[in-house]
């Protein structure tokens, strides 16, 4: 009922921003006049089990936003997800001028959905927008059409423990030119697709390949935002690694850790002064301003047990205090993962394992804060991170 | 005639390799398999004038060949141009798994048509579809191919002095699925797009911003390819300089000066050693393998009347040199620009100019380098780098 006033209200505004672009879409678009076009032939739902492939089933709908340098931001629209028809010329094929976001929404034991702190994914889309010559956006706004895409596509938010929808909003250049340039045109669209728990079957710690020769981000460069440059050509590396048996790359920048694979990383250690510390890397250029990073960080400074820093641990200090048996426990934290044990790190052609509780394959602290974030995300804990948005 | 009888065998081998596409497809495709379905409707010629854009026209043809990783290559085909269908999940657009290359076609003196040192943009393509994680093929099969292209598009090659028919091979993934693996299908075509001379009219020196905080290229990296994510990254970068009046960014790694824009760049300097020497940046992963780099690098040894280097030069080092007059001219090199002097490298809020003759808007060694490279390019010198196709 409310999705139908919603869809005439909008339509009714999206009439009216047809006939007064300039006016309103200079400097972004509104929910206020977001259209909706229900499918006309929904899809069966796939199955919420081991079977769903991460990535592959696409829901009914997609959520488009056209912008181009003459007219601006057009009307937002919630329509029959499609395919795009691109010309060979466009500069996103040519020149990665693209960037993304990942979010989800969670089916709480409450039966309510929620997103979780999705503001920081928008503030961040926007600033990867913005280092990727894309043009910038009012994040409220696309928030607020986010809100309603996963209300048009709830069905698609599985109802089955550990399951979600996978949110992808996604920004590329329209330029139908080559020339390495500012684009013309461009495209915002957010896509959903369920997805199963990082593990199916419970905990199973990842071994990782520290890695010497190829570098995934460095001082002056763009590690910081979800740009497609950072992604496509850690591909070739991470392969190579999976060949040998290890399930992600352990990035370094001179010898500093700033992140696995796509994920940042933790250590639970005793450090030099004797004092419990939990350790990630900083926000400083190298790694990406993980949202689930920063909940780890905020919760385990609420936890007060131990003290808690934004610091390089080098590659060095790791064998260290790994052989001084004072790395207690690690773990990569994403929105993929939201949090997996790591049981191994290889260096130079040496193994350095990681406790882990084999009763549950993860340390103690690495079970605490994933069931922190977890009850937030199911809505176990009420909490201001966990947005209900239907 | 002799692309009809090629079209006829071509699509007598195209049919053979649909019935029997494992064998022939592994680990190549085959120009013999070659299918040619010329267009139906072939566009007007634009104006080769100074209106004409740079990368907005394409001409009649494009090619295709499609790739995955159950049957391997298919079958390449020459077809009228058109747009893609593209998944919105395709992992091009969300981790910039693309490369490309960018060559010309001449029109030569005589008549006829040449590519210049063509099998260097083969190789380097290869190298770079590596480097991304998309497949592998037989570098002289898709230049035989290219050739063809170019011969079915004989008439978009411009006939004008000093234009040419740029040509942009180009891969993408085809896998419409997120996840940041290996792609399961790829895509290589060529598309064409007529352009005039980088300066329409007569030398332009151009001015440099020497940029000290934001990086292209980092050891480790991958600044020797031609990733699409080497150059999105550096569009705002670029943008901020030319608002400030320059025409390319300077870039330097460590201080030393790797590139310019999407470009080489040469130095012709007075040493310590009180010797005239040309010198260029080294190919060690920062800056890309021009081939009219190369080109200067082999026709200035020939001449054999200064000390030619591939060695790096610090922005210290130039600052220095230029103070003392023993900068005497310099410029940048690429397939876009051919050869471009420069006038002006700004640093840390200065600018440093460097000698043009101004009955030239160029030094002599720039005019004379240009020269040569034109010459064979346009067939006024019978080289063997200039690859007559038509």
């Amino acid at each position: 009922m409310q999705s139908q006033v919603t869809r005439a209200l909008s339509q009714a505004s999206g009439f009216l921003s047809q006939n007064s672009l300039r006016c309103f879409s200079s400097t972004t678009f509104h929910k206020k006049d977001l259209v909706i076009e229900p499918t006309k032939t929904p899809k069966t739902l796939p199955q919420f089990d081991a079977s769903l492939k991460f990535g592959h089933c696409p829901s009914d709908h997609l959520f488009e936003v056209d912008w181009n340098s003459k007219d601006g931001w057009g009307t937002p629209k919630i329509s029959a997800y499609r395919n795009f028809e691109i010309d060979p010329l466009n500069s996103t094929l040519h020149y990665a001028i693209q960037c993304f976001e990942g979010l989800k929404a969670f089916h709480g034991v409450d039966g309510k959905v929620r997103l979780f702190r999705p503001e920081r994914n928008m503030k961040r889309f926007k600033s990867s927008c913005s280092r990727i010559a894309l043009p910038e956006f009012e994040e409220s706004e696309l928030l607020e059409c986010l809100k309603e895409y996963v209300r048009v596509d709830r069905r698609w938010v599985p109802t089955v423990p550990d399951f979600s929808l996978y949110l992808r909003p996604t920004a590329i250049s329209m330029t139908d030119a080559l020339g390495v340039r500012q684009p013309e045109s461009s495209k915002i669209y957010i896509l959903g697709t369920p997805v199963g728990p990082y593990f199916p079957s419970g905990f199973k710690p990842i071994r990782l390949y520290a890695e010497k020769q190829f570098i995934r981000a460095f001082p002056g460069g763009y590690g910081q935002y979800k740009l497609g440059a950072n992604y496509g050509p850690t591909i070739m590396v991470s392969r190579e690694a999976e060949k040998k048996g290890f399930h992600q790359i352990l990035w370094l920048t001179d010898n500093k850790i700033t992140e696995i694979g796509a994920s940042n990383i933790f250590f639970y250690l005793k450090n030099d002064d004797g004092e419990l510390e939990l350790v990630t890397a900083p926000i400083d250029g190298l790694s990406l301003p993980g949202v689930v990073r920063d909940s780890i960080l905020t919760l385990a400074r609420e936890m007060g047990e131990f003290k808690v820093s934004e610091r390089y641990l080098n590659i060095e200090d790791f064998i260290r205090l790994s052989k001084e048996k004072r790395i207690l426990e690690a773990f990569g934290a994403g929105t993929a993962m939201t949090i997996a044990p790591v049981e191994l790190i290889h260096y130079d052609e040496v193994d350095y394992k990681i406790p882990v509780d084999p009763k549950h394959n993860a340390g103690e602290l690495t079970r605490r804060l994933l069931q922190k974030v977890k009850d937030i995300q199911y809505g176990v804990n009420p909490h201001p991170w966990g947005v209900v948005i239907a």
